[in-house]
């Protein structure tokens, strides 16, 4: 289910992720999203926390969300994760969130690159060229 | 500061909502908007528990948020929400989350009115009309 | 890894799950032990969800953890849970954290047994032999 | 209601905080406890963030809560935080939730002292007696 610039994974809904009108709470579905990142950035073999470690920061800038039909507890979600557009200062990413065939949720994350030390932008062709080939080979022409 | 269409609330920033990049987590923005949520509705006199006990539930259908600079641990934060457009299906809230006079985010909301027995939606004009009438009024010409 | 009165799951830690220390925030494994105690009831065949459809809730009466080391983003973490002790009024689960043979914590929730429409204390023996049958059966003599 | 080993905070219960049972989720005292501490160290004047930027940290070893009543969306909720034990490794918090008159749980946790850059233990009494001495005289004798 995972192969060129899409990653998908599987969760289970947990209970403390309902809230009292027993559904998911709506701003849980962003930390599906940040799950679907992790695993798309693990498919590349380049965990995001290897890039912390490497100094860079990937901090969201915009964030969005549609909800469709709500997820309950126990059920089995997939998180389906693409890498939509990359610039040399950020990236965005694409979600889908599905219960078998039924899509609940579609959302994107703009991210910028940070230094972590510098607290500042940094161009990630010019000071990560392996990682921008490796992301840029991965967007569809 | 608050009144008419907009309320305003203030909260101190939680440890819980801090990650390891040492700054709140971006999702948890979207619980801060629905503390504003719910502090708008408290100073109508209406809050939002009892519209759920009168049998009306008000999904979230869309959300979006956009980071301007992070919020830390113990910074005080001021939500500001404001009701933006009605429909007889739906309304939608803009925020803005502010330190100080400085712009950290802001975002916007989309609910639906939804029946909590039937799980159905509601036209709250015809279904509700004394909060219908409330809510219109406090919208700008 | 399951079995008899225990059942293990294997989680990712979330970067939603760190806090500014750059480790798991303490309150979040109390959300893992909820995870053991579904996988618990799963490897059962009788989920925590359906019993709730069933009218029985299980609240939570107390709860203690023990940390002996840090948890941290994207690490695989071992959930194990073990039915403890069983009465006719409430359960002890007793839970173990463990990054592969290395254990993160330890912990204890004791919850009791609740009617979903009265709110009220519920004789498990008496209203519920069959499940009462089978988790009796689990608690070694 | 603050004061010599006690200090009072109060929040109101936010809708994230529910779960589909319609009452605060088990694991969210634990960040009341925190936020309880938080207004503590704030009532002395030494902000825990401040104790982070001169290198302390405060782990927490164990962690322990009883709950005897649930805890309901929008109810106003004072948390009380005590100091109730120091030594020269760690110190113990003791925790009231109540609604009103109405005591909800009550709770318990150990923090140690550790340094941020070295990841071990530290001596309070040795390394920071300016703070050792502030904590030793509130403790009733």
């Amino acid at each position: 289910m995972s192969g060129g610039n899409t990653a998908s994974v599987q969760i289970n809904v947990r209970y403390a992720e309902t809230d009292q009108m027993g559904v998911v709470y709506y701003g849980n579905y962003f930390t599906w999203f940040e799950i679907g990142r992790s695993a798309f950035f693990r498919s590349l073999g380049h965990s995001y926390e290897k890039l912390e470690e490497q100094g860079l920061l990937l901090p969201v800038v915009e964030a969005y969300c549609r909800y469709l039909s709500p997820a309950r507890y126990e059920e089995q979600i997939t998180i389906t994760t693409r890498l939509e557009r990359l610039t040399a200062a950020r990236l965005v990413f694409a979600y889908t969130i599905h219960r078998g065939e039924i899509l609940l949720a579609s959302g994107r994350t703009t991210q910028c690159f940070v230094g972590k030390d510098s607290g500042r932008p940094v161009n990630l062709k010019k000071h990560y060229p392996g990682y921008w080939e490796l992301l840029q080979s991965l967007i569809p022409k």
